[in-house]
């Protein structure tokens, strides 16, 4: 239906045309096993993104956009009295899944507005416009993601080497990624660019799904437990910085998987580059940082790696799914339409805008 | 034989008089399994020492003095030639084991200055002698410990939660610990303290043995990723950072496990204070941070989880066991001699020397 500039090499989530249901890898099985899940259920599609089978800021916008599709086609299929209640019903179960992430938030919204727009027509109408409006979102992800990687590719110079945390990879979103498209089409410019990947404790995103994505892609990774990464920026090892962004507040606090920030004091003291790439999806105009939720996850998560224990059964543990990186520790933040500088509060506000 | 002020709850690395051998536990296998391991091999030990059965700049330097003096006892009782010349092999193959903590070396010199000094005398005399050396460096060692940890526990406030890196307890000694030895004199004393401990990838020190050493000395601990530490910091947290030390420079650069840097960043940048525990024997003022080799260990350790591959099998992985943290960033290094504040070349000095 749509076509792109690029390969999408690697896929997190889609449109099943024909049963009308969307699609997603189980992100949880990579890279051991690349099991592949369809639902119409959107009880079934929150548990996905609740327990991370999909994860990633606009990955989870888009699969819930597509879960609230699916479900209209299923409740039109059906003759089921009282859609537009079921669906409603369903967008609140999407909104409560996971609180950080602002591309969910975003996402609903525009399925919300749509549903609200197209109340009065049949189930099947209603359908098709829900259905149209969640590709659209699906489709300006990836058209998006091309961008943000053509405007983040000018960035970077030839033989560099990228230094990225947890996975902001095709895997993030639903196809290309935000970070990684910068490496992509720096990559497919011929700028023989290296990885290095940060494992990213505690589900392991950078060893199990930015390396096999970028084994797959092509482009040469090394891999480093998220503690090292300090000191291989202040060895000279990093040329520049780039992770993505779960939101992005008004004054240009990035909020972004655990570990971000130490990642961003350590470029700062060393002045390496760092750099956030995000579709301005993930930019909330409307929230401080004050407003903002960092969600806490179970404990057994950092009590465990892949399942098995490693400390003692009993003993206490935090786990913050996200830091907040301050503005000053920014360099620039990349997004669709432009590639953003301080003052942040000023130039992201102009951006989204646009 | 010597008597101390604290209960030693945990003990390391030790001597069995009666089979004339060093003593030592697995750590490898803690928190899951109690191994004692007994020998008078110095190639056992120094395997013992290379894949970290005992790791810890202050335990392999005991452990090595130890191997050495266990091994003149059994080259005594086997009336064997060449005592002198296989003794100073074996100090040879202990020095090779791992190249970046001081106490290694510091450890190893005394008893190379002790062989040289009775070596004319019978073997049995010598491995007299060189047990009353090692068993000194052993007891020198508690001691020291014990007074890191009394000048360590003034600066502890009453109920502060103190973030600590890797395991620089008993375990990282032969007793009591550097920067444990802190926690445990203000825990003696009644001051309420918490600590919060990172996992510390790859071997996962702090889930396993902080975690273990704590728990049984009922000091309430809560676990964390290495990349929390940032966040747990700039949430406030953390009273005060306390790590151990491997090597320290003349210039007052720390080299310690890897990860240290970057929390002693976030503390800078929060204003909360980074102290350094730390005998003198780790204290290097003959070599600045250019003389320092930082080990690099097999990068199986970064693609594995306690022997489980969490990444795509051949993928490139670094492993830096250790980094560097500038005198800048350190409040003050606490020794079994004092406080050392900054200027640190002039203090450390002064310090040593005393």
């Amino acid at each position: 239906m749509y076509t792109y500039k690029y390969p999408l090499t690697v896929k997190a989530v889609w449109w099943d045309e024909t049963k009308r249901e969307v699609c997603w890898i189980n992100t949880l099985k990579l890279p051991f096993e690349e099991e592949v899940i369809c639902s119409n259920d959107p009880v079934r599609v929150a548990k996905a993104i609740v327990e991370m089978e999909v994860r990633g800021a606009p990955a989870i916008g888009v699969i819930a956009a597509l879960a609230v599709a699916a479900y209209a086609n299923k409740l039109a299929s059906e003759n089921s009295p009282n859609v537009v209640e079921k669906l409603n019903e369903a967008i609140d179960l999407l909104w409560r899944t996971r609180p950080t992430a602002y591309n969910l938030f975003w996402a609903l919204e525009r399925m919300r507005k749509r549903l609200v727009a197209s109340a009065g027509l049949s189930p099947r109408s209603l359908a098709g416009d829900l259905t149209e409006e969640a590709l659209s979102i699906l489709n300006e992800d990836i058209e998006a993601n091309i961008k943000i990687g053509e405007y983040g590719a000018d960035l970077v110079p030839e033989g560099a080497t990228i230094l990225t945390h947890c996975n902001a990879g095709a895997l993030a979103t639903s196809a290309f990624g935000t970070a990684e498209a910068i490496m992509r089409v720096a990559w497919y410019r011929g700028k023989k660019i290296k990885v290095i990947a940060t494992e990213t404790r505690p589900l392991l995103q950078g060893a199990r799904l930015t390396v096999w994505e970028l084994v797959k892609e092509g482009i040469p990774v090394t891999l480093i437990t998220d503690n090292m990464a300090g000191y291989v920026i202040r060895k000279g090892l990093v040329d520049l910085v780039i992770v993505g962004a779960d939101r992005i507040t008004r004054e240009g606090y990035v909020v972004n998987k655990i570990g971000t920030y130490m990642i961003a004091l350590a470029a700062k003291r060393n002045n390496v580059p760092f750099y956030v790439a995000a579709p301005t999806s993930t930019i909330d105009l409307k929230s401080g940082i004050r407003d903002v939720v960092i969600e806490e996850r179970n404990p057994m998560e950092v009590k465990t790696v892949m399942g098995r224990l490693i400390t003692l059964e009993n003993v206490k543990a935090l786990n913050y799914a996200f830091d907040v990186t301050d503005p000053d520790l920014v360099t620039a933040i990349i997004t669709e339409k432009g590639v953003v500088y301080p003052p942040f509060e000023e130039n992201l506000r102009k951006t989204v805008e646009r």
